[in-house]
């Protein structure tokens, strides 16, 4: 009997998951299909700049979200994990696009940040950044040509991925990359240099910033496993406490961290005046806070009720615990 | 016998549709749904931006084509004008909502188009561009959300839209838009400057940078209507067409137009050396270039099949006839 493998749906895995293979198969698969999709249709200056702005770099942190919470979905019953094998095939390659696209509009995003207009930034990811490569026109329209790529990336014809999810996938995607999610927060940023804010208007800044994204690719992940009601829920609050904690800690590095480690210029928030959890509480209250953060996402994963949320576990101790 | 109406769907309309009022009605249709979903969601300096970048301007020539080819589906039958009440109802905000994506996308492309780091250009239907007004960070992220919000609004929850019709929306637009579509036609005139491009490599050009999207704002009406087979291939070809017409005429505008006519700076693609009809074909022949792409736009309408396409005819003589 003891060779016998678990199957109860309800029965919750205890035993650690090993990040390390399971990270490294997923991020080979998004790798792949990345250099697989970006700018192979595009001419060739503009595919070039969008290949740079996309592969070789960055953690992916958004499209291991999308896996794993498509994953954790998938380790419940009923669902895709049960339907029939080509139904699954289609839903794991709704995930791994949707996982994609998140990554693009991303990419997007800190191509356009970089530029000379925005945050000015030369060095990204250890490389020069795309309008120091490119050039800052060739910068602009392969930052537009991701984002659209994105959407294209979601809708693809002649699939089995069904027309609902498709249409779904968008919605949330150009909900959180737009004016209410991503590019809003921005303006906020954009506007709130010098300014004091307080911790509610920060925290908002924050959400729509960088949270959005983040909650955004827990949700597509969710949805690719058609994820329901309280899982659902449950999930969506783990990718709201994820995507703060993120921005925190992030304002954590920029004061701690170097640029050698960051990649990124360090210390440039304050450089630039800009409010960050730091300046508003203090470094170990930001840090406390951070913490705070990381236990709410694991109390929302104990409470989705899916009996496998490991990856995701893991992934809101590696936002929280990471160098960089 | 004589009062009542013409319901057979095969006679075709011959009476000459008066597009005065047809144009009013439609323009004010997509003007006030524009006016209530466009940056009403976002923080305030970005909304505004948007908003400006959007409303009060323009000929709005992609709403209605898209408008226009979705009537001309629907004059026909079997099509939603002979479904029941709620579907037609929903296939015609999906048209409105399609109409007004094809805008958001145009919008968005011409404000990055005039940053400093692209065009340039202080002037832009008679006001100043976006980044004038509103300085250039404001401006790339007014750009970054609208396109955002085109997938927005083809993709509402809760909605009766078929979630095949939102799919294959975003699908059309993503392609429009892209890399293959207007963003690599515009990266193909990034590199075409001071270079002598054959008529072949300037038709790409201009397929890609301008026909793209119109052709695009074509097929996103016809599939509102569920145009299929001959009548759908048909208007491809006129959107193909009109594309094409759009930018001949555009190039021999550029040169024969005043700036106080065109509401944007005349005579700019000679003074940056950029290859155009005029350049390559000279003044007459392109004039006579553009007659030709109209007969073949007025062909393709009469092998559709549709028993009215009046509106979609009398846009492509506007296309060619126009003065601005």
């Amino acid at each position: 009997m003891s060779a016998v493998p678990v199957t109860s749906s309800v029965t919750p895995f205890t035993q650690a998951l090993d990040m390390a293979p399971w990270s490294q198969n997923h991020l080979q698969r998004v790798e792949q299909a990345l250099s697989q999709w970006v700018g192979t249709d595009a001419p060739a200056g503009l595919g070039d700049a969008m290949r740079y702005a996309v592969l070789d770099g960055g953690k992916r942190l958004r499209p291991l979200l999308v896996l794993a919470a498509h994953e954790a979905v998938c380790s419940s019953a009923p669902g895709p994990a049960n339907a029939d094998t080509a139904t699954r095939q289609a839903m794991d390659d709704a995930a791994l696009r949707a996982a994609c696209a998140v990554e693009l509009i991303h990419a997007y995003s800190l191509v356009h940040d970089d530029m000379p207009c925005m945050d000015n930034d030369v060095l990204r990811r250890g490389k020069p950044t795309v309008h120091v490569q490119f050039g800052e026109a060739q910068a602009l329209l392969a930052g537009d040509a991701l984002q659209a790529f994105a959407f294209e990336l979601l809708t693809p014809d002649h699939s089995l991925i069904p027309a609902s999810t498709q249409a779904a996938l968008c919605r949330l995607l150009a909900r959180a990359a737009g004016s209410a999610g991503m590019a809003g927060g921005q303006a906020i940023d954009l506007a709130s240099v010098g300014v004091a804010l307080t911790e509610a208007q920060l925290r908002q800044m924050h959400r729509l910033k960088t949270g959005a994204l983040l909650q955004g690719s827990v949700l597509m992940g969710a949805l690719c496993g058609q994820a329901q009601g309280a899982a659902y829920d449950a999930l969506s609050d783990y990718g709201a406490a994820v995507g703060l904690a993120f921005q925190v800690v992030d304002d954590i590095l920029d004061v701690v961290a170097d640029s050698a480690t960051l990649g990124k210029t360090a210390g440039k928030d304050a450089a630039a005046d800009k409010p960050t959890y730091v300046s508003l509480l203090g470094l170990a209250p930001a840090q406390a806070y951070a913490q705070q953060l990381l236990a709410e996402a694991h109390a929302a994963l104990a409470r989705s009720g899916l009996p496998d949320t490991r990856a995701l576990a893991a992934l809101a101790d590696m936002v929280v615990r990471r160098s960089h």
